[in-house]
């Protein structure tokens, strides 16, 4: 794997690490100022401007209701100083879907899109190695 | 709007003109071969390469079930040689909302991701202009 592809998975685990800590501030953080940005939740229509999607995310963490997210199964595909990742987002009612597009800004990456949506049937998770079974 | 934007929104028309008209070879040649491409159909898990994705829109397409589709709301967002746009898909069952995400091959925007997921409330289709009720 490239650095570039770690870089971007990073990227990736930041927004979730915001997202599950409800940390409104880190999240505004890590969408795009400069180019154009849109987000669907689930089961929202598309929100297509910063100030639009920064809002939504602060009134969601800002929830005490809100769920408690893991990502897993993150998955970079690269396409120079454009990349997007997709990942399942582990939720108590289950496992959604998601997208989230990244663009090169300032030397990092920040986020320019996110849709999450519901997976009837999502790959199990991989089970822990053998040897943490033994122990 | 820019020439580029112009050129993004025909290539997801292009993605629909085939969708909707089950026209398999089109669609497969709409995808990218030489990046990597991925595919979340409305409540299925992630397809993660060419060959999977092209096969499922063989599939999809092949069924004389597969329903009517109609894109419309299309917006896109630009960022040099990779853009994506966001729409809503019209079906006789309801209004999905869908992210496809175009990179810049061999002089043409071909499709490297598509993710669509129900929407619970679109907005509404805009009105025909008065016009039209007039006669």
């Amino acid at each position: 794997m490239s650095d570039e592809n770690r870089a971007l998975l990073a990227a990736n685990e930041a927004f979730y690490r915001a997202f599950a800590g409800r940390e409104a501030d880190a999240m505004a953080s890590l969408w795009a100022r400069t180019v154009p940005v849109a987000c669907i939740h689930p089961g929202w229509d598309v929100l297509t401007d910063h100030d639009a999607v920064v809002a939504s995310w602060r009134r969601l963490l800002a929830n005490p209701a809100s769920p408690a997210v893991r990502c897993r199964d993150a998955r970079a595909y690269l396409y120079g100083t454009v990349g997007f990742v997709v990942c399942h987002e582990v939720l108590p009612e289950g496992v959604l879907v998601a997208t989230n597009v990244f663009v090169r800004e300032d030397g990092r990456w920040r986020v320019v899109h996110h849709q999450a949506g519901p997976v009837a049937v999502a790959a199990p998770e991989p089970a822990p190695p053998a040897s943490r079974k033994l122990h």
